[in-house]
């Protein structure tokens, strides 16, 4: 393919950046600029050369040149990466050089496009970069790796394999269709492969939450009465200040979203405005929006005072957490401000009669953090294979409908090409995640997304 | 030396990172967390090698290992560049596992501090790195690359020799002070010496001018009455609303600076408040400042209304401009809004009566961007080797003064043992420029500016 150039390397000045040049012809156009010792058409695979870029006796930088060939290169094609001094001036002066020299420049995510078009990696791997660059935490790195590993790839093909051995069967059942005197021996077997094929494609949907908190982070709403130290909490647990604290009631209105990273895994916290029963209209606007923050978390944490100083507004947290608020995920109870209680104030033992004590404002959260960690495995999906991008999860899901009509067809007896219809939908949305099936919409939107240079 | 590590790159998100690793023992430190087709212990010099970084069964990411040997390195250390994903959690990781490996994190500029140790580079050759990173246009850039490739050092080694000859010739006036009856033949060359060293340090010093404007971009003050559309220049010239633009007099009140590349040349612009007899107090304040900005630019740019259309401003303005602000620079007078004046709408001449007539509102600027490079180009030094540097140039004022000492030294007949000591302080202050002549808090100054990586 034709030869395309872009800054690799972030964005901004540093000790160095790197040029990609890759496609036919890019060795021959570097070395049109390139002065080192002997041109890089010479140089072997895999080697490094130092020399300077210039231009009508104009020297731009004193660079380092690797040289790939085909096959054996990110792309699959002949590359050559160009090591300059990291200026912003000197990144696009050499970028511009080049495309004088015959490159175009690169769109986002072309060189991965170019890498899954020669074959290099399957689709799902191209993606797994993208998610690779993104990851902001051990799990999410993790996630990607795999995916990029073919973990992904391997297990989609695997079941796909299944697929089409069902389909050789149920084509089988076809053939011998007018010797109806013929035993249907196969019919067990059928049935068993169509349950097995439906339990991991259901294994694979399950994982998707997995790997959507992975991605987005474990959703984590702090939520409780007024000035029991919500923000306090979140300020806490992120170490800097970034919600806005005062012994006012009603100080946080707005939800406030903020990222934390613990034992590797991403957690999105959300601290809320105070429940209360309140006329106040726009408190109450608030309110609503602590209580859909709860709702849809994953993980609530419960603020309340120690009992025996505030019982009246624990009563009221009480009654809005439990019968108003319906959590649908993990619901941690801490008592903050421990270090009130007489008797807690030196060791604040991690739980007592099933709480969790902590005092936010000094900063004792420990056993708080080693909750959430515990809480955020125990959503976590355990299988081998987590699926964390929407378009593999909605694919996943039209090959399980298709799965799940073969085996609603052969309880109801369908014919063997009603079966195949449906079989061939199954395998066909699989092969859309590792890009066996694809359209041009398809491609684009998904390198699109990609940083250029990538 | 030790090994050290640190990213390479621009700090952020991005297609691939760089982690440089260099010191004794790197490819050891490596290649315990590197799982290749083969060691990297036994990888030939200047040849990269794909991976994966591996620690107790977990895989952080897949890699690039680029493998230099001493000296044949940056550094002259052997040196591994491991060029990963540029997830900012994964760049951060790896340098995480190489300290832990035994490396320790770099200092800013250890890389290029360590490579003036080895004897790879010199100081201002070091210091050019820097300026090169920090490049923002082709004058800049040209300029440290030059100091790069050596261009100071090499002129003041030169200086540095003809001083040490000078040096040998005065300690032979000295061997033979008793014979009196000696005729110094020499006398008249140590004066031909003496004045030519002299010469070449003051062109150096005064190439200092040039480079500082290199580096810091060309001065260019926009000054004249109120309202003749100083701040529409500014914009036009940038090409963005940077300045807000009103009919009101008095609209700008600070100066406003920006930066403008123009031709590889950089420029300062600085819009100032319209110059006019006020009794308001915080409109003067501007204007004071105003003066203050034309006085100190290397380009004053005059800006008037065309003269039928607005006489009696333009009498103030010339009064003010000429007579009040002493301005040292190049002045250049520009007639604004020529879109209204009868003839000249359509096609702007250059020059009419040594004027320059543009029409910022329309953008019609072109001569004036001509005339603020042709003006440029003449302020600027042409010598071969051109001082950016101000320590280079507070050393150079130093091994003048030296010299000045030792001419006038010899015109009032002193001592061979006075005028070598004014010779050893000259040869020392051109040492210190070059690395020869160090302590290390210079060091640690020059260093500390790096950023880290380089």
């Amino acid at each position: 393919m034709e030869p395309i150039c872009a800054i690799s390397t972030p964005y901004g000045t540093g000790g160095i950046a790197v040029v990609r040049v890759s496609g036919e012809g890019s060795i021959a156009i570097v070395d049109t600029l390139f002065c080192g010792r002997v041109p890089l058409a010479g140089a072997k695979a895999n080697t490094v050369h130092f020399g300077r870029i210039e231009r009508d006796k104009e020297v731009l930088d004193e660079v380092l040149c690797t040289v790939f060939r085909a096959p054996h290169s990110f792309t699959g094609e002949e590359t050559v990466e160009i090591a300059c001094h990291g200026s912003l001036f000197i990144q696009q002066e050499l970028l511009q050089w080049l495309i004088d020299a015959g490159c175009r420049a690169a769109e986002p995510g072309e060189f991965t496009r170019r890498a899954f078009l020669n074959g290099k990696i399957d689709l799902s791997q191209a993606e797994a970069v993208a998610d690779l660059i993104a990851a902001q935490s051990k799990a999410e790195k993790d996630l990607a790796l795999s995916q990029l590993r073919g973990a992904v790839s391997n297990a989609l093909n695997e079941l796909r394999e299944r697929l089409l051995h069902f389909t050789s069967l149920v084509e089988l059942e076809l053939d011998f269709a007018d010797h109806e005197e013929l035993e249907f021996a196969d019919r067990s077997e059928l049935n068993r492969l169509a349950d097995e094929i439906e339990g991991k494609l259901a294994d694979l949907m399950a994982s998707f939450r997995t790997g959507n908190a992975i991605r987005n982070g474990i959703s984590v709403a702090i939520i409780g009465a007024p000035n029991v130290g919500k923000s306090t909490l979140l300020n806490a647990l992120l170490g800097e200040q970034r919600a806005i604290v005062s012994d006012i009631q009603g100080t946080t209105r707005d939800t406030i979203e903020d990222t934390l990273v613990i034992d590797g895994i991403l957690f999105r916290l959300i601290d809320t405005a105070g429940l209360r029963e309140t006329g106040d209209k726009l408190e109450n606007m608030g309110i609503e929006r602590s209580r859909q923050a709860a709702e849809k978390a994953q993980i609530v944490v419960v603020v309340r005072e120690p009992n025996d100083r505030c019982a009246e507004r624990e009563k009221t947290a009480s009654l809005k957490v439990e019968s108003d608020v319906p959590c649908s995920g993990t619901v941690i109870e801490v008592v903050n401000k421990a270090d009130l209680i007489e008797g807690l104030s030196d060791h604040l033992p991690a739980t007592k009669d099933e709480r969790i004590y902590i005092s936010a404002k000094k900063g004792d959260i420990e056993p708080l953090r080693r909750e959430l960690v515990r809480a955020a495995r125990e959503t976590m999906h355990t299988g081998a294979v987590t699926l964390s991008n929407a378009r593999h999860y909605e694919a996943v899901c039209r090959a399980h409908e298709a799965i799940t009509r073969v085996q609603q067809g052969m309880h109801d007896c369908l014919s063997g090409e009603l079966l195949a219809m449906d079989l061939k939908d199954c395998i066909d949305a699989l092969g859309e995640v590792t890009g066996q099936i694809t359209n041009q919409e398809v491609l684009a939107n998904i390198f699109s997304k990609f940083c250029i240079g990538k």
